[in-house]
């Protein structure tokens, strides 16, 4: 054993409906040894993201689920404590897949799934490589550059906007020229969306409860109609949007929180599709690994230079990520939701 | 005028709900004399096709309304009669946009929106210019080749699969190594898709009334999960499928049949879109002109080889397209439907 003591938070049980805190499970293991080439990392950053909620459950879907009374998979950044494999230094900065945990030991193999990569802290703050550089920032380039292509003129809408992967999505389209109109939940988020991150407009739905109101203020904010939408979010915001848009606009199906508890979220009006010949195109950012290292050039790049702008919300301890993922998915965060560690 | 009468369907009103034989009226006008450049066509077929439908209604969509008090539009087969024209004589088989009626004047400038085509009908019979090497093969070759883009060994499934869309989507399936599954109603259609076409199965959805037994007719249907879908129909089938589908498969949109008389058809699960990363595609065939020849090209030559099988309802005389236009929209027709007219 090592001196380390290491909190954990493991998947205590599989949530009906919407997860509580007694899902989750907090012990201490100490730490064991490490094997040769193997890396011990103190994670100074956990990410919370809304894919997690998928992987809490037991059914089909594109990842294996979260196994019981295992730590709850996770994104980290942190710094190499102790290392026995050559490829890193006691001191680095790294970011890997440690998990809901403060420590983790890595098999820094290239080709692991968990692998580690060594990231530069000097130009970019560690915690951007969790957010905007990292994970949520590749899937708003990979979404809105791959699968809607905006061009100069047309209109882009992004529901939760004011989050990590929304906020890239708007700034990204509106380098392109392309119009940004964000959706998102309360009038601050909006006038963030608006006046911090440059986008045209921003509609604060839940001024809107019904699709009528929404689809009148989605006519407002999108004069032209809609070419492209990022969908983070399903239900009542995809129809009014469905009915706004144009001919041949493409819709990147990212996340569909609204159902991710369960709900059923049917479309109303899927023969729009026919009729406004859309493509409707749902990814995982995983699964396009040969286009991250294109993408984290371009967002590294503008965070470097302070043209790409991004807000996190961190919760303080391993011990608040519960409530602040719970959070997380009633909207409750503001930017990245990050939990800080040490 | 000339000495030629012509019998003419109009639209006479737009149809609540499912059309009737009263939303058309017969009448008889006089042929006028031609003008310089001028064609005399004398149709010898009329096509019945599901687009019309749309075309009935006042609402928006991709095409604009077929006007009241107007000839009915419509593809037509047929022989020049007269001609004022140095690019076409009398005797010369064409095929264009002539409408529900026994003969057409056509302006013949090579790019006239109703423009003409001289045909070779030695070695294919004239009819198939409305049908398999025409605008519902075209139709079937684009979603099929373009958007599913079918591998060996992957599983198509087309809905209307004995009409004259789907039986070329399965057999263009078959050509190019994939499974084929068809959705028809009855049981002599299904016969025929299966003994006929060469599809590997064919589904009654007459005898699946409900969701879950529709979902287990496909199941055991398509052992591998299903690929490519070719959309006829919409409602409680596309939930079926998708509820089938395998990652990174593709639904071409191309029609929605089951939702053209204004019933609200919603998709039940558009999360799977996201599950699955499925692409969903809607596609008008007249957008992709710069294609018909390639596409022509491949259907003519399986047509006129017999290795293109396809088979046609014709009904008698043009006071029968009213009453035939409601039976395809109900699905009483067997294969391409077409109004024979002299």
């Amino acid at each position: 054993m090592t001196a380390f003591v290491n909190q954990q938070l493991l998947l205590a049980s599989r949530p009906a409906g919407e997860p509580t805190p007694t899902n989750f499970r907090l012990v201490e293991t100490p730490v064991p040894e490490l094997g040769d080439g193997q890396v011990l990392v103190r994670h100074h950053y956990l990410s919370l993201d809304p894919y997690m909620r998928g992987r809490m459950n037991d059914g089909k879907s594109y990842a294996a689920p979260q196994a019981l009374d295992q730590v709850m998979i996770g994104g980290t950044v942190g710094e190499v404590v102790v290392s026995k494999n050559p490829a890193f230094l006691a001191g680095d900065k790294v970011v890997g897949w440690g998990g809901w945990q403060q420590y983790s030991i890595v098999d820094a193999a290239p080709a692991a799934a968990g692998a580690l990569q060594t990231v530069d802290a000097s130009r970019i703050p560690l915690s951007a490589y969790l957010g905007v550089v990292g994970m949520p920032g590749v899937t708003a380039w990979y979404g809105l550059i791959k699968i809607i292509g905006p061009q100069a003129g047309e209109t882009v809408v992004v529901s939760a906007a004011s989050g990590a992967v929304g906020g890239v999505v708007g700034q990204l389209a509106k380098a392109r020229g392309a119009r940004a109109v964000g959706l998102a939940g309360g009038p601050d988020k909006c006038h963030y969306v608006v006046e911090e991150l440059g986008f045209d407009a921003c509609i604060d739905y839940k001024q809107h409860p019904d699709l009528k109101s929404l689809s009148a203020a989605l006519k407002e904010a999108c004069p032209n109609g809609i070419d492209g939408y990022f969908e983070n979010v399903g239900g009542m915001i995809l129809d009014a949007v469905m009915f706004r848009a144009n001919a041949f606009s493409r819709i990147a199906m990212c996340g569909m929180i609204s159902g991710y508890n369960g709900q059923p979220i049917p479309m109303l009006a899927p023969q729009l599709i026919l009729v406004n010949r859309m493509k409707v195109e749902g990814f995982i950012v995983s699964e396009h690994m040969e286009l991250w290292s294109e993408a984290l050039r371009e967002l590294g790049g503008l965070v470097a230079t302070g043209k790409l702008k991004y807000r996190e919300t961190v919760a303080d301890g391993l011990a608040s990520a519960p409530e602040a993922f719970i959070g997380l998915l009633k909207g409750r965060n503001f930017g990245k939701q990050l939990v800080k560690l040490i």
